[in-house]
């Protein structure tokens, strides 16, 4: 834990530049605008610690797959985030002493992510090794208006002499991955040019094709005149196209760099016409201006600012947190392009091959459901039913058939990126995660008709799935589940995890009434998909009730809490207090058999089964469950608190709650687990949504209708929040004292606090 | 399988160069020496397919480890078995042609390895592209009698041309290991040297710093005289260094190289005296001459026949497949040098880290018991105490404490070599196999002071090891054991293997009487073990009889069966004849997920069990624990049928009992499981020889005392074998109507034929 990072409502603030902390820092200052985003490298050279990286929405190279030892049914390739083309750099030479804060004496260094506005700045004084010192204030953004564009003003003033300086300007696609398997170059050379003020290179990835034209343009003003150069010299290198402009820095004179980029991807655009389209943007760019550009990208940062932020008062820390959650969440995705999905590292780094995990639909639908239009949640859905063949197909390397559809564990197009057998074969639980989320959706929405759309047929791949996947045992006369994982990763392999067969059973059941449904409410699209998927309606809903009457779930009578999995009180039943300070976390402390064969718990698993379908279980029987395992928890996934936050408030256990939500808010911001460096944690971000909106505000959805039962942590005076719900915006404000909701806009809702009725009117 | 190898008693045939074949040739035809091997590779070049490999004994690689996902406890290093010098080289170039089999025309090709000698032997014809024809004989071995010594007889004779010809012959130490993780190359130039005649090469290996000194001299004759050469090249390239002869080959006349060749290792030698001993070999060899070298190699070899040879009556391929596992076996293994091991591809392939396995005890033991002088297992009962220090590290890793060792899964110098998680962190019942062996050996011979002198130790360690693994269930009021991989590796992380469960249990039983033992026969002693080892006595034993009195043994009552694993009766109970063509093996056609939800098994695991502890078990019980578990086994690993030949024959199985025999003894010869190519599968070949004598011959030790329950099988007229036992050799006849034993050496013995007793005297 490190907490060097100003508090303050609305910015992070870094102050004086400690090398040790750089790469952290270059994660938490990462800005994006859903195509594209880079970490918060500086844009001069620096030779100090650091980890370059920009990355392009989408765009991903299938590295070859690296394992000790094969196992069949594994991925060939796993999809990797591309480090992609560098467009920040300004290379600054002065008097042949190149400008590398890791090697200058270094005054009034400060980073500022302005949130509200998405802005990246940093001021500094620098004095090179022979006493030529210069400030240096530059801002940089990814247009959220155009997500094709960003921008640098980058401004220099020689303090104390007057020298011939170099300054490259360029577009730099000759980058590496950090984690490439086989120290291999992901990208080739396809185009480049420059020309006096310009440069394109465009880039292939190898084996994906993905062309990606990154263009900078600029100009320069001295003293706020346009500057005049000595000469400009073109530079093409491999993979690499630039200016060279040698001028005069004049002692006391502000040089401004204003250096515009366009960053096209032939996701967008047709390949041959992908530069002529960087130029057309460039010019338009330049056209408009840094001022007008950043106008319009804080105007769009406003307008998603009125629907998703959360106020806390008298907590700034917790303030700044749930904001920096936000922040980041929104500039990852912004749900206007369906082929696109959320990162667990978004735009700030690299670590984890893929774009999709179980974490979008468990973790992140609910907060775009709750902060954004609609279609972005729903834009969410139709990503995975667009890989609904995919899917079945990985379930066939599996020895699946007949339409069984096993969504991937990571993915990026669809196919499997993971290899690890434990959790590639056998974390099967996300499966019903998928079905979960066009459930939660339905729900929240009200949108049935997605049913007959799209999500009957991801239903049926996924209940096909399960009836394939569960086994009956005659020796016990029940349906069981064998070999898998479930979200507690620290237990591989084991038969009849609780929450699995819960979610299968479930899926199968939600499948039967979604068969229902839509045959009442569009027969002929039910015909139609009966059709496309052979299905055999009798003998399959046959077997899937057989299966749902007759499921074995373990259970103990004499704690009265649902059992893990098979077996669990063979275990050690310690509790996480019981462990010492050199044991934590136990997954860097101890080997894996130790983890595995103890009774401790990475993030929620019965539990997160109990808080998926509360309705089932009384108070006692929550609260029975959440004793028992709450203690055995380590909490060693990004994914855990938020849960447990969630529980805890039913429960009325306050100030666990409030503990909880400290773990989750803050995790990169203080780097709670050592590991912001690789990245943020993205998705584990919109649990602390959910903590504050689901926990907190004890909101739910039923039948229909929104429920709140809210509290206010003790350490609060009050927080507020807005919710999308059926087009409606509802603002609803929770004190110590009193509860103000607000209909914003919409026609008048009815709600519920604490169980009573209450119209919401404007 | 394949079958295009010429059944002979004592002979390996290959008739015809099939390219594709190759590989597996090169493997078959293997030969070493205990110290030093090598494939059958071809002396000349060959651009064809071939899997280039010298190997000298104990020399390893630790090779970067290469996982998917890195886990805690993971070996950083993975010792390979290094790809050595190649020392066999004669390349041949007549008129600007090389002589490379797989751009002539070939005929009369003959490979064949004379077992009974230890020679390679080939012949063939080849015709030029420009027409020329010649002849080629070779003769090769790897000195029994000298494990530094190697020899070749290379007879060329042109048939239809008289032509400028040049010879190179090389000692090359520019290897390259195929399965070298990350494409590096693991040996380093130390000194290399090259005078008319003779030319040496001393290597080291990287982060070992090994020094593997390769000389060569060679002696040439044309027709019978001392040959002429018209010019001979010093050849001096990186790690490489030769001769280049030009000379005349003239019709009709055979041109003789021979050339010999000395491999020492700094494991036998100073470093700095490595050049000096090489080029004394050198010039003895030499001296001694190819015929004499071969009769002092072929006499050790006569030796070793007169001890371990089986005789098969009526069955050739039989007789021949019995023969190539003992040949290989022995070759691989002399007992001479207590630092070595069996590798489990000996000298015939690289795949595979690590040199020693728990084959090595559970059943390679058995085997050198049986054949060889008691030194030879003794020998091998002391590596692995000379590594207990090393088991007690890796045990730490873990987190055990207090003298508790784990012996790796696969070792080289001691430390752990595997790193798969559910194999190097859960298949501990390895760490049984190692106590067990101690009790078979001294069951065996008698030698009784051998736990004194090194067993008792390691077995405190494994006892302390298990005491510690072992977890008190509460709920169960019983010990249990969890996460662990039993013999069956198709099942991972499972509770309370039946078959690790009773070795742990055993082992702690086997240590409280070995303790007992000692503390009457060598009090002294004792006192210094527990001094040395911190034993607490009293606290540690009597958690071991607590362990001992309360252990679960998973058991199905209704079946009359000792249960696998918890849990097994929850599986679909299939048979092996349930499988179609299309899911064999199931270990290339299956998903791992499937494979671990089966009900089939690898290789035997509660028949392992059944097997070692054989005495405890009535026979109904073991028929109805074979009738259950054999049906489900597919026998997918090498080491399994051997174990269910020895318990088909016990329960009068006989036709089954010879159907795993021939699984077992020529799964090499025929390629059985398509993987020859890689190397022959040395430690199970101990199996093949265990079928025989405690199979077919049902060989058993009980109370000092040898039993014999023999038959013959039908398809047999009968089979001998010899047994050393405490000092004699007996001889065992058996055929279908009579049973013949015989003393050759040594003192008075009873043994019991068929449960009677019978007095063996010379």
């Amino acid at each position: 834990m490190k907490q060097y990072l100003k508090h303050h409502e609305w910015h992070i603030i870094e102050e004086g530049l400690d090398p040790h902390y750089n790469k952290i820092s270059e994660s938490v200052f990462s800005i994006g605008n859903g195509r594209m985003g880079q970490r918060a490298n500086f844009e001069e050279e620096y030779s100090g610690e650091t980890l370059r990286g920009s990355y392009v929405a989408g765009v991903y190279y299938p590295d070859k797959t690296r394992v000790g030892w094969w196992k069949n049914g594994y991925p060939e390739y796993f999809a990797k985030v591309l480090n992609a083309p560098n467009w920040i750099g300004i290379h600054i030479t002065i008097d042949n002493q190149k400008l590398d804060l890791a090697k200058c004496k270094v005054e009034d260094f400060r980073r500022v992510l302005d949130m509200k506005t998405g802005l990246l700045s940093r001021s500094f004084a620098a004095t090179l090794p022979d006493g030529k010192k210069v400030k240096v204030e530059s801002k940089r953004f990814c247009s959220m208006a155009n997500g094709e564009v960003g921008a640098i003003r980058y401004a220099i003033t020689p303090l104390n002499f007057t020298a011939k300086t170099t300054l490259s300007l360029y577009v730099d696609a000759d980058v590496v991955n950090k984690d490439s398997n086989y120290d291999e170059k992901f990208w080739e050379e396809v185009n480049k040019e420059a020309t006096e003020g310009r440069a394109i290179v465009t880039a292939q990835t190898k084996k994906t094709f993905f062309h990606v034209t990154t263009g900078m343009q600029y100009v320069i003003t001295n003293d706020g005149k346009k500057a005049t150069f000595d000469r400009v010299n073109i530079e093409l290198r491999e993979k690499y196209a630039g200016n060279v402009i040698q001028l005069d820095l004049q002692e006391g004179k502000e040089l401004v760099v204003y250096k515009y980029a366009a960053v096209l991807s032939s996701e967008n655009h047709a390949k041959d016409a992908l530069v002529t389209a960087c130029a057309k943007v460039l010019t338009e760019a330049v056209a408009k201006g840094f001022d007008a550009l950043f106008e319009d990208h804080a105007r769009v940062w406003a307008h998603k600012w009125d629907g998703c932020d959360i106020t806390i008062e008298g907590d700034i820390a917790a303030q700044q947190g749930i904001r920096f959650n936000i922040f980041q969440l929104t500039q990852t995705y912004t749900g206007e392009d369906e082929r696109l999905n959320i990162g667990p590292k978004g735009f700030t780094g690299e670590k984890y091959g893929g774009s999709t995990y179980w974490d979008t639909e468990a973790y992140c639908l609910p907060f775009f459901l709750g902060t954004a239009e609609e279609k972005v949640a729903r834009n969410l859905l139709v990503y995975r039913y667009k890989h609904l063949e995919r899917a079945i197909e990985n379930a066939g390397k599996l020895g699946f058939k007949d339409g069984a559809a096993l969504y991937p564990m990571v993915t990026m197009n669809g196919e499997e990126c993971h290899n690890e057998w434990e959790i590639t074969f056998e974390e099967i639980h996300r499966n019903g995660a998928i079905a979960f989320a066009i459930f939660d959706y339905i729900r929240y929405t009200g949108d049935d008709a997605y049913l007959a759309e799209f999500g009957l047929e991801v239903l049926l791949g996924i209940s096909r799935f399960w009836s394939q996947r569960i086994t009956w045992s005659s020796d016990r006369n029940r349906f069981v589940m064998l070999g898998v994982t479930g979200p507690n990763e620290y237990e591989n392999n084991v038969n009849n995890n609780w929450y699995t067969n819960t979610i299968a059973t479930w899926t199968l059941q939600y499948t039967l009434d979604a068969l229902n449904l839509v045959g009442k409410s569009n027969p002929s699209r039910l015909a139609e998909i009966i059709a496309k998927t052979n299905f055999k309606e009798t003998t399959e809903t046959h077997r899937w009730r057989e299966i749902i009457a007759k499921m074995h779930y373990p259970h103990d009578e004499k704690r009265g809490v649902y059992l893990q999995q098979d077996g669990f009180l063979d275990k050690e039943l310690l509790r996480v207090s019981d462990l010492g300070k050199d044991d934590r976390p136990i997954n860097q402390k101890w080997s894996w058999d130790r983890i595995l064969r103890s009774c401790f718990i990475k993030q929620a698993d019965v539990l997160q089964g109990i808080f998926l379908f509360e309705e089932r279980y009384d108070i006692e029987t929550i609260r029975r469950n959440f004793d028992f395992y709450e203690p055995m928890t380590v909490h060693e996934s990004s994914l855990s608190p938020c849960v447990h936050v969630i529980l805890a408030s039913k429960l009325g256990y306050k100030e666990r709650a409030y503990e909880f939500y400290l773990r989750t808010s803050r995790l990169d911001l203080d780097d709670y687990n050592n590991d912001t460096e690789d990245g943020c944690h993205i998705t584990s971000m919109a649990g602390t949504w959910m903590s504050i909106v689901k926990g907190f505000g004890g909101m739910t959805v039923k039948d229909g209708t929104l429920h709140f039962n809210p509290f206010t942590p003790d350490q609060w005076k009050s927080y507020s929040f807005r919710l999308e719900f059926r087009g409606r915006v509802i603002k609803v404000k929770i004190s110590t004292d009193a509860v103000e909701t607000e209909l914003e806009t919409g026609e008048p809702l009815e709600i519920f606090l604490h169980g009573k009725p209450v119209l919401l009117k404007k």
